[in-house]
């Protein structure tokens, strides 16, 4: 009873790996069978490419499940073997949303077969989640929800409950109140249902504070919803009113956890589905993708350093210190960027209150730029024993300063109103500017004054 | 009814900035009535600190519930004047968890104000939960379980819940079943409570699939087991398997989201703590320190630079496209540095997986560079019409990218394993191995064979 969770992930993973490498799957099944879906997942992510592939063989349960819980891309990898019969086996039993999520994955003709499969009430419903995009409350949400009408009382509720049986979805925490035309009208939870007096009627207990959510609301939308009212579960409804489904608080955390994951990984130009262990081929075209772009930039700035060959040749001193105005932009910069993203990310930054960020950034930029001007003048001067070049570099990185105060508050904005999405852009476009700006202002203003 | 949600976060906010603009408090007294404590939470984090302090001040009802929903920045400052009888006021009415939340930012004496004014059994309550830190089950924990014996009918428990009526929590999803030594035996959820035979014993119908948590487990393995399982609710135990409270899913959320904001703000030198709209010297002063520390390894670049002085001074080819070399180092450790710092706090990645990592990741970084590196040459050659310029940059990229591979996979293992946080400290290090590795791989090679 007191089996307990402790940080024996790591444990469990070595374990595994000895008997993988040991090749004794008997072992390996039993390991698996004490497992939940979601935690066969995790180890599945956490093994590279041909362990992978030999614990998947011999996984026989809880397919779909697992196929649910792993990145898109490893998923990828676990089905280009699966067979129509493997996929029917995996799909059965799953909740309805989530089946919605895997048919994206299948052959068309194994969907097919799997829709086939499946009875006429269910297919329909199906095919109504499958019609929303898997990024709104419609593609999050499951029909499973168990209605009732405001007019009859608790007891008579409990008995309908006592009908239903099993059909209750297990995490069912609150029933949907809907009138004739299936309208919605409120929840009755169920701490309600079963501490209330039990002649009082559902109207009596009824909650009507929860509002609705529209089903083509988007998913990070729904997410903020439930992070600000701690729901457990809503109801989602269609323009009209009437009720269509429920999202449960499970399918939320994985939005939240991929919203996260994005930011961070976008930074790097990963997306949130990257595996740790793709394919080297795989990765080394989606890495190279990214260098590219960054290659250009570089060469922009290199450009931008060419045009100044002969003041650089003249003092070298030039050279040696060029990347740390750069770089002190870059730092700066990436700052601002990183608080204006998440500001847009939780809808808290926008148009309206922008100019107060640009310009507390602009204030925290100046101070910073006075504070590190004058340090990196002192070690500059005393370093090439230059006074002139003490003046140049505190300049030129207070110039840099200020541009990446407004390049970062400005930039994801911008970048967010013409539809581009800032946590993917925004660093190498910022580097960018700070590159050339810092660049830029170093040798002009050397070139200016001390030639 | 159908007052759905829509994307109007931005109009009220809008909206709300017109109002303390134009000084009419009762509509913004009117407006924030209809609002959730943790959505005016969000609009305060949305307004610039005198705004914010505005809108702070018009605010009479939740004020406990909006200060456990603004980041712990703007809750030091929204408290920063609040004497006894407001934290008195603020404080009622809030969960034990919550409670023990904000009592860490009390003033000592109001503290002792609070815990006098709750009964015997809550001080208790909040003295225990107190004794745990913030960042394990026993911090995340709330003690307000119902708990029902194994032996009662189904029937009985319903007859017991309506005599506790209000007293059961709202929330309630599941009743826990404990012996009479209050150990935990299993859960009794109340989709089963309401659906099974009112005859059933709990016994029966109680579920022992829920393992409890231990009250020591850390926050993000609690959010990793309440993800694996699609949890609402946990039990937590003592370590002789005593139940103490339970954990519900609102506050896992808190965690997940906080972890995403972690790594990603982490990356920048800041905390997820950060409030957007902080005092400029406050901000200032924090991001100094990062600034201060990037500068050291600049300097550090730099040197290193300084030391190939007489080379860069013959051939000023190598100033202009130095920074390429550095640049495409520093972009392609950061992308493998992303993925091992994920893999990390998802506890995907460890000793026993790390040289699987390595060996991709060199894998990868040797064919981009096999790419890279010969598109590097060709244009610089062509650029400067060299021969052993192009053959140069092109060994110095692929030197770089092969010490960028292994340092972003072996980096922020062995930082996690001295106890440093790799999403703090992690990029700053990698990037001054590959300017340093950089430079020196470029600027040293051409002094052996270019002079």
């Amino acid at each position: 009873m007191s089996a307990a969770i402790d940080n024996t992930e790591d444990l469990r993973l070595t374990r595994l790996r000895e008997i993988l490498d040991s090749g004794a799957m008997r072992s390996a099944s039993r390991l698996l069978d004490s497992l939940a879906p979601a935690e066969i997942a995790h180890l599945l992510e956490s093994l590279p490419s041909t362990q992978r592939e030999i614990l998947w063989g011999v996984i026989s349960d809880n397919d779909g499940e697992i196929l649910l819980n792993v990145t898109d891309e490893v998923r990828a990898e676990l089905v280009k073997d699966m067979n129509s019969a493997e996929w029917l086996a995996a799909t059965e039993n799953l909740d309805l949303d989530d089946l919605a999520d895997l048919v994206q994955d299948m052959p068309a003709a194994v969907t097919r077969e799997v829709m086939d499969s499946l009875d006429e009430q269910h297919r329909k419903r199906l095919e109504s989640v499958l019609a929303y995009s898997e990024d709104t409350a419609g593609g999050m949400m499951n029909t499973d929800t168990v209605t009732v009408r405001p007019g009859v009382t608790l007891d008579v509720v409990l008995r309908y409950l006592r009908r239903l049986g099993k059909s209750v979805p297990r995490d069912t925490d609150k029933l949907f109140v809907v009138n004739r035309y299936d309208e919605y009208l409120g929840v009755l939870p169920l701490s309600q249902l079963v501490s209330r007096p039990s002649d009082d009627t559902v109207a009596e207990a009824m909650s009507l504070n929860l509002k609705p959510i529209k089903v083509h609301t988007e998913d990070n939308e729904v997410a903020r919803r439930f992070e600000a009212h701690d729901l457990l579960s809503a109801p989602v409804i269609d323009d009209k009113g009437r009720l269509l489904g429920r999202i449960t608080v499970d399918d939320v955390v994985d939005v939240i956890r991929e919203e996260g994951e994005h930011q961070f990984m976008g930074q790097a130009g990963l997306s949130e589905e990257e595996d740790m262990f793709a394919p080297v081929l795989a990765s080394t075209r989606r890495r190279s993708l990214w260098l590219g772009v960054n290659l250009a930039t570089a060469f922009l700035a290199s450009w931008v350093i060419g045009q100044f060959e002969a003041t650089l040749s003249q003092i070298i001193a030039l050279a040696v210190l060029m990347p740390i105005v750069a770089s002190m932009g870059g730092i700066a910069g990436s700052q601002t960027l990183t608080l204006a993203i998440r500001g847009i990310a939780l809808g808290q930054l926008s148009g309206s209150n922008a100019r107060h960020l640009l310009i507390k950034e602009l204030a925290v930029g100046s101070l910073n730029s006075l504070i590190w001007a004058a340090v990196v003048a002192v070690i500059a001067g005393v370093w090439f024993d230059s006074l002139a070049i003490a003046a140049l570099i505190a300049t030129a990185i207070t110039i840099n300063l200020l541009f990446a105060a407004v390049t970062g508050a400005i930039l994801p904005l911008a970048l967010d109103r013409i539809g581009i999405d800032p946590a993917l852009a925004g660093s190498v476009l910022l580097t960018t500017v700070t590159d050339v700006v810092g660049f830029l202002a170093f040798l002009g203003l050397a070139t200016l004054f001390l030639l």
